[in-house]
């Protein structure tokens, strides 16, 4: 199966006045590519079942940067899952701009029974859920990218 | 009364790559300087009432730009309710920095009742809220500033 | 000539606690629409010609809001140049959702010569970029849409 | 020397469709914190010397996040400098909401000299800034928090 590459251009709004995207922008590039990456498999961030709503609350997020882009600058950014625990997921992004290497980056989220008024619950992921996102042939074994 | 004043040092990741505030970040600035203003009369942009929950969605929002701002510039903006319906407020916000006229804008906001999914309804604003909202001695004219 | 059409989908960050897509998020929807209008005419924001560089500082900015969108909505702006002045031009947007009004808006830019430490100088529009601006069959006309 | 600390209140604009701020904010309230902390030494992310500008642009990020907050809630953020390198400085944030743990992050920024139209170049921290940044007692160890 293919890598799933979603493409952003950096726009204005992204920049800083050091003339490059922000640091902090890269966390949002990751959420809109992991957001992607689930509608392409079918899935969404927030969903409901028989039970009600479960979504995925992030527990952490990292980026190291290896180069920066520019306004109007076009990144492919390269989403797999590096990890799927019994209740979370660990998503691996790497960004390119022109095949350089531009930033690589990952966020962690944790399958949650969400209920209105109540902290989110950690539940294991539901099996329709996790046969999706095993889909991209690397997940599940435990052994990331 | 005095005119009510709030505060606001540019950030770095509010400018952009002609090394200003971006045009878009007063708009955050005016709701920030909103909010807090009405935290200095005992209210919240979204409170509770004995029928549920009161907030206050936006209808219009507006900016004229007179002078650039930088990284470290701190800003002083003067919150004022230019008119006050029976339904609706908006707030007028003179942006300064060190005196200099930096930008003015108005946010247009109406009293609504909020029911968990059904959409925003207008309500007349109830008597209390609208008691501190008019101790700026400004509103209710329907004069503006 | 066909209006111009830009498509952006609502991202989880552009959303804020009341289930929706923040207010200030469609400043930043307009100028992405308005950069790819640009580009889509061989312009940019930010140019250079033989004296230095052109850009579009913006002297004033405002949208109404018709209705709400929320997380994964995808939305189509319309973009048309309302009027073109010597120096300035000003973009509209109108924001759909499935047909449904959802926004509308302005923003006036003004055509400066950037030089470094210097504030930005309003110049003519240089004709190339002026020639270019125009095809859109509804500028220089002075009445907009 | 007490430990340093910021304190932010999360403003409408932080918060998602979840109700808590969105994750990504974290990454702006640490360069916010890391920001006031230098001025409080006398120093700045950009700086001048006899050569040229002075920048730290960032090398890696990361937050973990422990629980969350919402509108209104104000965070104490404690700033130290976790190691403090030959050219690059570590910093580290805890932030905590009525004494309860929120989230724990770091930034490492490499100090480089920054000329226009030149990728930035790494430099040795200039004695001067250093004896700033090492006033905190706690760096220079290399053993962090």
């Amino acid at each position: 199966m293919p890598p799933f590459l979603y493409k952003r251009r950096i726009e204005f709004r992204d920049t800083d006045a050091a003339g490059i995207a922000h640091f902090s922008t890269f966390f949002n590039f990751m959420e809109e590519a992991e957001h992607a990456y689930l509608r392409s498999r079918g899935l969404s961030v927030v969903m409901h079942d028989a039970e009600g709503k479960i979504s995925w609350p992030r527990v952490s997020a990292k980026c190291d940067y290896r180069s920066a882009v520019q306004f109007e600058d076009e990144m492919t950014i390269e989403v797999t899952i590096a990890r799927l625990g019994e209740k979370s997921a660990t998503f691996a992004f790497t960004f390119r701009a022109c095949e350089r290497l531009v930033a690589e980056g990952e966020i962690t989220a944790v399958c949650c029974r969400i209920v209105a008024g109540k902290p989110p619950r950690g539940i294991p992921i539901p099996a329709d859920i996790r046969a999706k996102l095993e889909t991209n042939g690397k997940a599940g074994m435990g052994n990331g990218e």
